[in-house]
């Protein structure tokens, strides 16, 4: 698959992101989407979040510290979005560590067309029905098949399926393709999973009728600077600076020649 | 114009500077009061919204991130900062992106006496009644003359305007001042806008008699800062990091070198 | 004291520690937990806060930017960590600064049994009910002998009571340290008394039974990384990420030569 096409496209057209998201991880949801080029918004008051989807290129909603008010701004934003024809990217964040996520994430996707569902391991086979619990935010145990996970939930809800992990599953449109991109450092830093679906939603902005593949791309693009940053850092923290600064360096010649994407046989 | 004395003011007087601001930099906010050497506070509660104002020297309001309920705590607060006397700045962010914010941007600034009114040219433009959109909270285009829209707001509401952009323009007490420092990297920052109106901020609550050159001189620091940030750092976020410190160790020799707040003739 | 086996209790446990926190550090106090090798999450809607909490191994409360809500929510999660037998810090931030904190500290303090109550010298002295003014969030003068008043409010709310400063006091048991570790540079960044207050919910996370030791050593362990971080750095916010790194970094010899944690004979 070629990636920087990708990229480039988020360059040119600098598309306005718009989020209803966390408390936690906010400012890095907006930096990483203004590292690659675009213009990140955040705006969760109920009186706005339609109206301000309405200008955006694409919706990104994470509920890692939701509330029922909030959760209802991100219905109305994403019923805004379906409205415009732009991809949401729905980061279940969560899920499967109270009964509470769990309702809230199967609301917000019976409410409006989700164009990608995103979460690690846990929290995606949670959405998909398993039993299975989320440690907080952190991945819990999975028996299961979580390639066979994401085709089935892909095919069921007729979206994008993102399962994070050193490798990455991204289903849809009934394709497959996995990431071997990023490094095991960037589970040390708190914001690289929230960041990951942010970089979706920004690739998707840019490149609205290739959903699948932008999501590939925007993880592809966001690992490579992972492991760009960590040759550059000593630590965790100053990983994460680097991997927002290696965003935004990032060129074709390096995309190109690390990219790991690939589709199974 | 003589800038160094109202840094040495901060430092020696270390305002408390209240906030009600946006949740996406109020870090970033609450650090640079810190790094010029004041000391900040966020309080949105509307409990104890006007008594933390009345233990300040200056509050800020962001509505970057507004709500019914906050902005409902920042009138309560603009009101308790008038009664008190401390000026209040008001950072009008994405002024212009939606009906709701245009709207409580004109309640805040009828519930109370403002004393600046900061934002891009577009927030600046929208507040005046301008017919133009923001895209988010980056700046949209605006046909008109900045200055003469400056002017005209800042005589219309008795107050202190400041319009952000490669030159500030600051209006205040029939007088206009640019502002020539800052770098382009900026921009690719997220969070230097809603700085430099904490720098505003603090700046006013060590000279709340001097409000226009207070505002001319806080922004001319803290772009002081940003260009010696530069030199020092290979990406955005790196940038960042370096602006927080050049601003702690930002001394006389290089605010008066540095300077290039000018009076149009 | 032999403090390294609380850091490798952590390390070797990973436990997950809930927090109901402030919106200007929520992203400090979650990296802070994950840098010591633990698991953060927050989670603050009343109808999920209990079930969190009841996965959770430490509950951490820090009323910096409160509201009702939140407080409401607080008390839930307090209750739940009561029932399940888990410690509760409280970051009593802010208090002394205006009647709303002080209730809602009181308040908070009553609901549930709170395990360590942390804070600066005014806003231990507030709580424990002296005529005491906090400026913002920062300590204001206090002439009581801070010790008496921390062994006093620790046998009157059968707790763990730490007042931060150039010397921290940890009183429990009945027993009191002292813990010298630190450095002046600490007060030039905004969030280190928060990240104080979740290293300490991390080692009581993984030391249940030794509240008070464990607090002394998380203590001490975040406050010799502080020492290590001002020789890799050359400003307050380089200082910061420096500080998080090496807390991650954090090996037995540098613990066991730094530490000063003294018993007063």
């Amino acid at each position: 698959m070629n990636i920087y096409p990708f990229l480039q496209a988020v360059r040119d057209k600098r598309p306005l992101v718009h989020h209803i998201t966390n408390w936690v991880t906010i400012f890095d949801c907006a930096q990483i989407v203004k590292s690659f080029g675009a213009s990140p918004v955040m705006a969760h008051a109920p009186e706005e979040a339609a109206a301000m989807t309405g200008i955006a290129s694409a919706l990104v909603l994470n509920i890692g510290t939701l509330t029922t008010d909030v959760t209802d701004s991100m219905k109305l934003a994403a019923v805004a979005a379906n409205q415009k024809g732009i991809p949401v990217v729905f980061d279940v964040c969560g899920a499967g560590a109270t009964p509470y996520r769990d309702q809230k994430s199967l609301e917000i996707l019976d409410a409006a067309k989700i164009g990608v569902i995103k979460g690690n391991s846990s929290e995606i086979a949670r959405v998909a029905g398993l039993a299975v619990a989320t440690k907080g935010v952190d991945a819990g145990h999975v028996a299961a098949d979580m390639r066979e996970v994401a085709r089935s939930l892909s095919a069921q809800r007729a979206c994008t399926v993102v399962v994070t992990g050193a490798e990455d599953i991204v289903a849809g449109d009934g394709k497959l393709f996995l990431v071997r991109n990023g490094h095991p450092m960037m589970a040390n830093v708190v914001g690289t999973g929230c960041m990951a679906a942010s970089s979706i939603g920004t690739f998707a902005a840019a490149a609205p009728d290739r959903v699948p593949e932008a999501t590939a791309a925007g993880l592809a693009c966001f690992e490579i600077a992972a492991e760009l940053a960590v040759q550059k850092s000593d630590g965790p923290v100053a990983f994460k600076q680097q991997l927002f600064d290696c965003v935004f360096r990032l060129d074709e010649k390096q995309v190109e020649s690390l990219q790991r994407v690939v589709t199974p046989g």
